[in-house]
């Protein structure tokens, strides 16, 4: 009797764990089928723990940043030292896949993509390195061609699941990107075409004198990269100048293909992109929904009486105590009456997942800390004034023009003595605000996750406080002074400006449609990176070395011409781009961002080959096309949200539950 | 009793009249308060003739055309002629007006603000024709500013119904543009004010020597060049041959005002765009529905027996003989059939209006001329194998390689006698494939409105054809080639391989979507003439003969610096873009266009002042980020519409009358 009372509560234990992952699964939009038993659901919960993601991210990023300490490097090191840190980071995915296969069932881990991609890329990489390896040891020739293969690990790991979700959209996006594309080059073979008849035997000029408009493959290349505008005007100059008719080739041009084409582009995308995101919106939902319902499943008690299943007030607060160990009781019992509100057991319980992600602030009622310790002090009469002051609209006003007259003070000369110690009056007026706010308000609910401004306010003028002390102890120490320490003391000066905005109503709007899209922001960071990654790398195997950049204090001849005599003359040498170039990971980078900003690549080709162009059109059709256009669509979809959804019928309910509530309080 | 029966004819006569006014008002979407006493309608009927239309829009392009003529002239003429001229044209403008004001009441006549705008336009053109003549006569400078609102006649004339509707869009979402405009030029100051204090005092230099980011006023400039992507990445290279940090800087100045800003000024352009578009439909719906209903109200009768009172089919089909003259029996039968079919006498005939916009052709089951002409030979056997040939999938496949196997042809080289021969023979190919089509197929529905590609093809072969001929004609007289027919040759062999795109099926919705906003792209190329127009003439009155072109041969050394010692040594000059200048209309508008696709100015402040810069960012502001964003949207808008909508209610149900009269018809 004993032994199964014991086995009971097991049970019961192993149930709340397995109830707890379903519930934190459908929170998080986990899309992982574990396996149930007991074992698999303790590894589950271990692989779902915070410190073995972090270390896989650190891993992952300490192997993208090899890039940074492997030929061609900045700060070179060993082929050994490189290689060994590649294989530990190598052995930490190994060990995390390794797990991943052990918490779902065997079947599932062979059937999903994403493994084998890992497994794919851990082994090629594994072969690339002892073929280099070897390569180098008999001083050979070797590529480390597996490099490109890395910024995939962080769209394959089980974490990378947005990143996965904007891939697949692209990848569904990329059928109907592709038939626009055929026909938008169509039009550019067309054009290019009447361009060769119209232009090629009229003997033009271009401005370094070589024939204008006579090579097919030259004028398409010309024609391309006038759709990115950035030979504009300079590609037409000669035909205009010639006749002003040839105007009117290059505006139907324009209008065809920078304007139209461009446009239908956008149209795909963004089309394709609300199709494929209202599908996935719909699929997160159904298996949030399942897993609730399997949550549901393992916890539901008959009730007294017959009737539908349901979980009692009790195993509900077990419950979410182990899906949120730091939630407030007053919290807990609010989404309880929520949910028990709608009394109808199963509907209710699924809602749970959506309920613990809205943020409640339950601070509002709470008194002030000084209130408590010192009630006599916080009710008198000059203390009440005094919040009565900080909290009028006055107030704000007066901190806003504060602001301005700190502004026109930062554009003043910092060397007058004056204005230099102008910035400690500001200092002080701005901690004095700070400390205003905090004697009013209750510092936790001005320091709640969700007030942006109030965070921001304070780490800026902390931090420049910090800087500024700083810096004048080192002046002080001497007339050396540190030009990184007053840099960072500028740009907090500067930033604290940009808190005027949150004063005027009609920006907050856009405001916080913006800080709103932050994060998927960020996934499209990661997009990008990844992309732009495995286009360095390759680029870096391509141009590295052709092209060379000489410090400006430097007075070698060769200056002139970034070190290849190739670009002697040429625009690229002449206009200072010799450090745009592929020599290292992080101008890469840097180049590629101006890439994407404007398709400037000519100098490439004169170093290289005219096939180099290659590579550029596919960055910008790759990049500015699908990848950028995706971006865009984005922002705009966050914009016609925000401008047209009302709040959800959820968040709705919990506040008229919380009114409710205080009202029953008040009475 | 007989003066009666004449009296009453001639009402009917009347309400035909006014009736058919109203439904082609609805049917066109005019949407006039004209006088409903007969006069009024009579003169309204004429005023809505297309001779006086046609003369109207005529006499606005002379007067527009006038700058071609006006000092600064392309065409100089004096001012007497020009003068008189435009005076016959505001004599035309006034007369039109008269019209007008005649066939509407007088109340609406003030209040409405186009008439008024007219008016003002008339006089203030009048005002300043006698000053700048006064002034003229005494050899005193003058300046023709009315000018500017010449093409705001366009706008208000009571035919640019569509230019004023994209009017209003834009000044209904001026409110929300303006917002986010601020909130740009915040981030925009910031930045600035950032860039000042990091880069200002490091003593860095740009490409020509000056001292790079010192003056705050500059450096906005120079960044709101940035965000037009003209000036990437030669603004940052200073900085970022100075350090890499700094590139942070420029990466996230892109990313937020480049990447950003630009998408929320397009999310906010087209969300209002959305709105008002919904607005605008809806009114016109409800003005087409009020018209229809008081043309049902002017013919109704009461129905024998009581009930509803309703239009019989005699008047049904008098008043669509009035409406469209030109409209076959079959096809308004079937009219009737399909309101009839309805059978509710009001709301029955309020569709009447948008049953004749749609397009029937009815010559499906009309056999071949030639059928009838001489059946014997039409039926025979080799000519039906023809018909089955022709109409068989490998015929287009078969064209489809000539056009390829043509195109290749194209590109070789011409003076190749083989291939300049050859040329005969696909004009042969080309005029065949059309002849042997107009064998199988009945011509009118060959040719009916909708074919597009037939016109196309025909209106190519044939002109090619032609101009073929003509050269041959040219050059056999003499070893004379006029380079403007071999253009005109080139040009049409061509545009013929376009046709290729309409064999595949997947690019037909593109281009079908795009033949289809077509009509739509004219009311933008207005709206962008009204605003290229007013900027033309302010930069003509700031700008003319500050930069002179010198023609490739001349010898000039003037010609190196555009006839401005300012300019000598500067980029401009350099990139040789003197013909890049405001010396006359043509040129301003060409200048305009490029200043569209990539804003580079610096010439022009250079030959006059800093703050001319202030005209090409407004200019800037007002085409690029308005305008051309409303394209987009528009673009963006006709594609969704393509990729979702369905055919309207009315026109399936018009199908499907169709097809039981063919049902009716073979049984």
């Amino acid at each position: 009797m004993f032994r199964v009372k014991v086995l009971s509560t097991y049970r019961v234990f192993q149930d709340f764990n397995l109830a707890a992952i379903y519930v934190s699964d459908a929170q998080y939009n986990r899309n992982i089928y574990f396996d149930t038993s007991p074992q698999a659901v303790r590894l589950y919960m271990r692989y779902n723990h915070w410190i073995p993601k972090v270390l896989l991210y650190f891993f992952i990023l300490v192997d993208l940043s090899l890039a940074l300490f492997e030929d061609p490097a900045i700060f070179p090191l060993p082929i050994w030292a490189t290689m060994l840190v590649e294989l530990l980071c190598l052995l930490v995915f190994t060990l995390r896949l390794g797990h991943y296969a052990q918490v779902i069932p065997r079947d599932k881990f062979w059937k999903d993509p994403k493994n084998i991609c890992i497994i794919v890329i851990l082994l090629l990489t594994l072969v690339d390195m002892i073929i280099y390896g070897a390569l180098k040891a008999t001083n050979c020739y070797g590529v480390r061609w597996s490099r490109v293969l890395r910024p995939l690990l962080l769209v394959n790991v089980t974490e990378g699941r947005q990143l996965r979700r904007a891939f697949r959209s692209i990848r569904n996006a990329l059928p109907q990107i592709f038939y626009v594309f055929l026909l938008f080059m169509f039009s550019l073979l067309i054009f290019s075409l009447m361009a060769l008849k119209l232009l090629g035997k009229r003997g033009l000029k271009t401005i370094d004198g070589s024939p204008y408009f006579t090579n097919y493959l030259q004028i398409l290349f010309d024609l391309y990269v006038l759709v990115t505008t950035a030979n504009s005007p300079d590609v037409m100059m000669p035909a205009y100048n010639n006749s002003y008719v040839f105007a009117i080739f290059f505006i139907l041009y324009i209008l065809i293909n920078t304007y139209i084409f461009m446009s239908v582009f956008l149209a795909v995308v963004y089309n394709n992109y609300k199709k494929y995101l209202k599908e996935e919106v719909r699929q997160l939902v159904r298996a949030k929904r399942h897993k609730m319902v399997q949550a549901f499943g393992v916890l539901q008690e008959q009730r007294e009486g017959g009737g539908e299943p349901v979980v009692t007030h009790h195993n509900w607060n077990q419950l979410i105590r182990l899906v949120q160990p730091d939630i407030r009781n007053a919290h807990r019992e609010l989404l309880w009456s929520v949910a028990d509100d709608n009394n109808q057991g199963k509907v209710a319980f699924v809602q749970m997942a959506d309920l613990l992600n809205i943020e409640v602030i339950t601070l509002k009622s709470r008194p002030h800390p000084l209130h408590g310790l010192c009630p006599a002090l916080y009710l008198s009469a000059p203390s009440r004034l005094l919040c009565r002051l900080v909290q009028h609209r006055a107030f704000v006003i007066v901190y806003d023009l504060i602001i301005l007259v700190n502004a026109v003070f930062i554009g003043l000369d910092e060397e007058n003595p004056l204005i230099a110690n102008s910035e400690w009056a500001f200092l002080a007026l701005y901690l004095l605000e700070i400390l205003l706010k905090l004697y009013v308000f209750e510092p936790r609910a001005f320091f709640s996750r969700h007030s942006f401004w109030n965070w921001f306010d304070t780490i800026i003028v902390v931090s420049a406080l910090l800087a500024t002390i700083v810096n004048s102890a080192v002046m002080s120490t001497g007339n050396y002074t540190s030009r990184q320490i007053l840099d960072i003391v500028f740009i907090l000066r500067v930033l604290r400006l940009i808190r005027v905005v949150d004063s005027i109503k009609r920006f907050r709007t856009i405001i916080n449609t913006l800080i709103r899209i932050g994060p998927a922001i960020l996934t499209f960071g990661q997009l990008i990176i990844v992309v732009y990654y495995i286009f360095a790398m390759v680029g870096m195997e391509l141009f590295k070395g052709k092209v060379k950049f000489y410090a400006e204090d430097s007075s070698d001849p060769e200056k002139a011409f970034c070190g290849n005599p190739l670009l002697n003359g040429s625009d690229f040498a002449q206009l200072n781009y010799c450090k745009n170039n592929f020599n290292n990971v992080v101008s890469s980078f840097v180049l590629l961002l101006e890439l994407t900003v404007v398709n400037q690549c000519s100098g490439f080709a004169t170093v290289t080959h005219a096939s180099a162009r290659l590579f550029f059109i596919v960055f910008h059709i790759m990049v500015v096309i699908v990848i950028i256009n995706i971006f865009v669509a984005f922002v705009l979809e966050a914009f016609f949200v925000e401008y047209s959804v009302e709040k959800s019928d959820l968040q709705t309910s919990l506040e008229r539950k919380i009114e409710e509530l205080e009202l029953a309080v008040a009475q």
